[in-house]
């Protein structure tokens, strides 16, 4: 992708800037929007370098005159603004809701006027599939979301299969498992878990490792996750679709504690019983089956767990003021 | 179900009116929450001889402080507000989140804050089903809505399913076919074309079946849909599920045109093509398998179609002022 003009919603956050710097060394036009919403991923460090490079909209994309002007000349939009924390959706459901849900329809309402032939990438969660019913989850496991996030993520996937169906406005879905890299938010666990053990572990705190820490999950690293966004907005044949993410090689909970705490001398970890707001939301093992985008687009993760967690906490040693004292 | 305190959303409309006649027949303390949008079904005609003995509160569902107060000391709430024209959600989207999604977050967190547990039913709809896969459509197909009514109406079901599995509040789900009978909206097709069929008849104008009137469909007659309503909150089984209604006697679209022609002197009907707007969002074929509802509580329709629609036709031509000119 290059020479394009392109949207990024959300793209002071943590994939919306990887991708955003991505894009812009291809030599592409980036817009971004976002809030800059404390408790999101929003961080003006993320584009540390290239800010002369890019357009930046300090809006919400629950504003809809906002998007109404952005969108009007952009080649893609890449779709990332989203509440991701599961706990907050469920002590604030409303804001989840205008945020995950209706900000979507408000999107694509500015797109069906303003810019129809926009291409679309949205991306989406794992989080909607709810507990597996088996592994590794394909995109026909049945959606059975745990928590009020993952039914507006899916509310909001939906509106843009509708758009694409109904009006031809051409998206594709990605439902993204749990994404780590640089420039992921560390303050606390309200994008991943992963964030707040990177904290802990540069703080010279233990990693808490919540239960038995058998639970398995999988892992992307944010360039893997970027080449994949890319992918989907490039290839017409992935219009109207839904993909997964995911990787090849799962890890318990455990197991990715061992590996982190190797990255930083003299880190522990302890087990402790799972706290009741979360274990009643929480999945259990979670396998995603990215077999069909990998087939169909080549996509494979080029970077494994030991390698992207080395490179992320390399990066957080080196910025960790911009990231928890900001 | 009797000498129980019942709050019915959406009370004044066709399901919601006919419920509470039963309900104050048995003897139960009925309250009632209706907007009185005049695009939807709610209308003071639907309680006549009945007035005295409801609560009837003119408020909205998206209005939190009227359900906080209503909700206490209820022992039942059946949820049925809800705006149900298909063609409405796709022009005016947020109005359709707002009371299809939105508004249901707020009666559920009203019922966790002040009721929590208030034994609800909540009225969902075979539209999110989508195009069927498969005939008859039981509650295991995929759900896949092919419009913004079909979205948020799955999004307000599993909010209930959420909030029942995490909070205890006790929900049941019923996923309501074509609904027809006495004090149905008629006025238009906002709530089913047979509304508007009924008029067309009544005023001597032929009924319009789209397309070549080969679509299958299966109907329930109010009485029968209310038996289940009161089935499903009897019954602590049916707490946390899920269950289709239906009936085992589908139709065409023309057969059930040429059935209603007979009961009014005169009548014709034509086919006509497909509207485009309609055709979009059109789903073909639909029949819904409720045998796990009827096995599980002994529910079976008992008026079919003829006999319904004579009962309906009968009700209309004496009440038609009351329906369409006021």
């Amino acid at each position: 992708m290059n020479r394009k003009n392109v949207l990024i919603t959300g793209g002071l956050g943590f994939i919306g800037s990887n991708l955003a710097r991505r894009l812009v060394e291809q030599d592409n036009q980036v817009t971004i929007v976002d809030s800059m919403i404390p408790q999101y991923g929003g961080n003006l460090r993320n584009l540390y370098g290239i800010e002369d490079k890019i357009n930046v909209n300090p809006s919400d994309v629950r504003d809809p005159f906002s998007i109404n002007q952005l969108i009007k000349g952009q080649d893609c939009l890449f779709n990332l603004a989203g509440q991701t924390s599961h706990l907050d959706s469920m002590e604030d459901p409303f804001t989840d809701l205008d945020i995950n849900a209706k900000a979507q329809l408000s999107i694509l309402e500015a797109c069906r006027k303003h810019n129809p032939k926009v291409r679309i990438v949205f991306a989406s969660t794992r989080q909607i599939y709810g507990k597996p019913k088996y592994l590794p989850v394909d995109e026909e496991h049945p959606l059975a979301p745990v928590d009020i996030n993952g039914v507006n993520k899916m509310a909001g996937e939906w509106y843009h299969l509708l758009y694409q169906k109904v009006y031809g406005i051409p998206s594709t879905i990605l439902r993204l498992t749990n994404t780590y890299g640089p420039r992921m938010r560390i303050k606390d666990a309200r994008q991943t878990f992963l964030g707040i053990w990177i904290r802990n572990l540069l703080e010279g705190k233990p990693i808490q490792v919540f239960g038995d820490g058998c639970q398995r999950r999988d892992y992307n690293f944010v360039e893997d996750v970027v080449d994949a966004l890319i992918l989907a907005a490039s290839n017409d044949d992935a219009i109207g679709k839904v993909y997964n993410l995911g990787a090849p090689d799962p890890l318990s909970l455990k197991e990715t504690a061992e590996i982190m705490c190797q990255e930083v001398k003299d880190s522990t970890f302890e087990m402790i019983p799972f706290p009741k707001d979360r274990q009643v939301i929480d999945v259990g093992d979670f396998l995603c089956d990215h077999e069909l985008f990998s087939s169909s687009f080549g996509w494979t993760p080029k970077i494994n767990f030991n390698k992207g967690i080395k490179l992320s906490i390399k990066y957080f040693k080196e910025e960790i003021d911009h990231y928890i004292h900001n």
